[in-house]
């Protein structure tokens, strides 16, 4: 007991320690020039090649734990590096050297009739406090993304990615020992216990915002158990309302697309809507070419009656992220019962209509409380990159600060700049 | 110990019932055009000026309720209702309907290469819940706020305002009957049981963020313990740093208005920071001109020399906020102590440098972590009138989502708009 107490100790210095320093780190950060964090990133991308070998040995280590642990093919996956994935990560790096800096931008500039100057610019966020699972690559993701917006960082990774983690963050430090910006502005806390974890979710007085990244389930855990702001990310139940008058090829081509061609992320499809006008001349159709993919049919009697191979669907296949070859299919009487189950059973991310009808497409998109909305498109689109923003740091699926998909804005705060000249009130 | 159970469980009711009410009534809302949301403000103004004998006899209930239970004299005056206030309340209501509408405002409209069209527009954030103290005024201000938006808002008063409390949302209540919004869109909890309070701080699902307003402590426990998204107000503890360069009269001016202009708010000055050669030459003059005032000084050493009657600064001087006649001053040797000393102390709120130098000037605008910066300047104009908002919901003193002075758009969410002819990935 006394000894547990005593490594709790150790393990709260460890997260103490590196958040002050992170602390620190952010002020130098903050002033450092788009130039020297350019510089930074390339210095990174250069050294994460040249410490390949190291890297990938260490990574083995975690892979071979993994699966001596019974780590399932999937998860290994995520978790195993080799010299291609790497080729990415480093060219991730120089990727983000050609993106705005968004830190300084004037974002609003005005005069008062008292003759005060006001400036609104954008300014680092300050510390990040990053909590993810076993995907070595979110440790440069985050970390780069961090540095390019003048932020300090805080990770804290999966026990099972250990010594990938550590050996790229060496790597990264070693890095930054060569430019400008502190050694300090990335931090990886060794201690990945959950009361560390737990202690990261009340270090309000160091931690400006924290980020999880991963199932719905360590989402969950940070926002109910975090004091410090959280940006949440991630759940996505997704539908496609095919509407009366949508095109046949159309509809089939998208829903299709957003369910099968990548099922595990969370802007796949899991719930498919059909105008009940449109399922009687077309929803075999529909049926067929689902089946064809090896998609499981949750689906409602009316479709149950076309299909001996339909699963009949109960009330929690509506809320269900499947995040695999499954789908929940419902018919409607019309636009309304679509908006009605979509917000009752959606998770705000994104939700399609496929709609020839404009009358219908403008109330879709105006009463569907969601972060995207989508007019004959598959929802796949809902992603940093396919938006254009050149990075992403996560799908956000909360209200406040940022909504969607996060570019680099989005772990950048503001500051308002006052000129005057004696002004009092 | 049942009775206590079923009364909780009656509690919970009121607010789960209300809450769900405000959620079906923030869909409506979120479609109303700012026609119906202007007619509404300007009903509830005209129903508040008309209902005002009611609404003042309930007041008075509150009033002499507190007295017996001895509330101090400048609670009562932030209790007490007169027609002169009630008649600038219903005029701020006049005045909002001169904002512009922030809801369906396009922020950002662009065209991919795959020929999908993006837009970023503004909707409004869904059911509002502001806790607050026992300022009636708050209640017609949030629910206006919060109607011009499109939000749904649910309010939980003090106990100590509840007569009034109840007064004023029946009065509004009763406008909105005859208005095209739905009278559920403002919901007072009339439990102001902590109990209830706690409830709330976990009521997700119904609230899509948390407003306190009031003291310290109030806002704390808001943001200790909810898992709803806050958006934290409040704590100001200002610093006026007056440089080496900076000039005598103004110095003198600026500080004395943060300090003395009104006292008890977050954006007076608590600390004035003085350069060691300024200090010298010139802190008889500012020492005078405080005590002239009646501002009780804390000083450091070298302030205690000059004058009899400094009260000797400790430690925890430097980070109180006396929302008083009193103030901390402590001489320093120059830009850079000054910036480490009210990073370390301060706020993030609002900090001033009184300076004929711009490079110090620059320095201290861009190593100065807070809300609003000001050269020049009292601190005292952060404010949302001051800033040319035309409305404030409070100044946040968090770094997501809105920092600074919170205009209409605060209480705004965006969403993406994606348009596509058939588009998949």
């Amino acid at each position: 007991m006394t000894e547990l107490l005593q490594e709790q100790q150790t393990e709260k210095s460890e997260l103490l320690q590196k958040a002050i320093q992170a602390k620190q780190a952010s002020a130098v950060l903050a002033k450092s020039t788009t130039k020297q964090k350019n510089n930074a990133l390339r210095t990174i991308s250069t050294h994460l090649l040249e410490e390949q070998a190291y890297i990938l040995e260490e990574n083995s280590k975690d892979v071979e734990a993994g699966r001596q642990n019974g780590m399932s093919e999937s998860l290994v996956d995520r978790l195993q590096l080799d010299p291609l994935r790497l080729k990415d990560m480093a060219d991730a790096l120089i990727q983000l050297t050609k993106l705005a800096d968004p830190v300084g931008e004037v974002l609003e500039k005005w005069e008062r009739p008292n003759g005060l100057t006001m400036s609104k610019i954008r300014v680092p966020l300050g510390v990040v406090g990053m909590i993810y699972e076993a995907r070595p690559n979110v440790t440069v993701d985050a970390s780069s993304l961090c540095l390019k917006t003048g932020n300090a960082v805080v990770l804290r990774g999966s026990s099972t990615a250990i010594h990938s983690n550590k050996a790229i963050v060496s790597v990264i430090r070693g890095a930054l020992e060569k430019t400008d910006l502190p050694v300090e502005s990335v931090q990886l806390l060794e201690d990945t216990s959950r009361e560390a974890a737990s202690h990261m979710f009340k270090l309000n007085q160091y931690l400006d915002v924290l980020i999880p990244r991963g199932g719905a389930k360590l989402i969950q855990t940070v926002v109910q158990n975090s004091t410090v702001p959280v940006l949440e990310t991630g759940a996505g139940n997704c539908h496609i309302y095919i509407d009366e008058t949508a095109d046949l090829k159309m509809a089939i081509a998208i829903a299709l697309n957003a369910k099968t061609q990548r099922p595990s992320v969370c802007n796949s499809c899991e719930s498919i809507l059909v105008h009940k006008a449109w399922a009687e001349k077309h929803l075999p159709q529909l049926l067929a070419a689902l089946q064809e993919q090896q998609v499981k049919i949750h689906g409602d009697q009316e479709v149950q009656k076309l299909s001996p191979n339909v699963i009949p669907a109960v009330e929690g296949d509506w809320g269900t992220e499947y995040l695999g070859l499954e789908v929940a299919l419902k018919t409607v009487d019309g636009i309304g019962e679509a908006i009605d189950h979509i917000n009752t059973y959606g998770t705000k991310h994104s939700e399609a209509i496929i709609s020839s009808n404009s009358e219908n497409v403008d109330q879709f998109f105006m009463e569907i409380d969601a972060a995207a909305v989508y007019h004959n498109a598959s929802t796949r689109f809902t992603d940093g990159f396919e938006f254009g923003f050149g990075a992403e740091i996560g799908i956000s699926t909360q209200k406040l600060h940022a909504r969607g998909p996060m570019g680099l804005p989005a772990l950048t705060s503001t500051k308002y700049i006052v000129r005057g000249n004696g002004q009092i009130k």
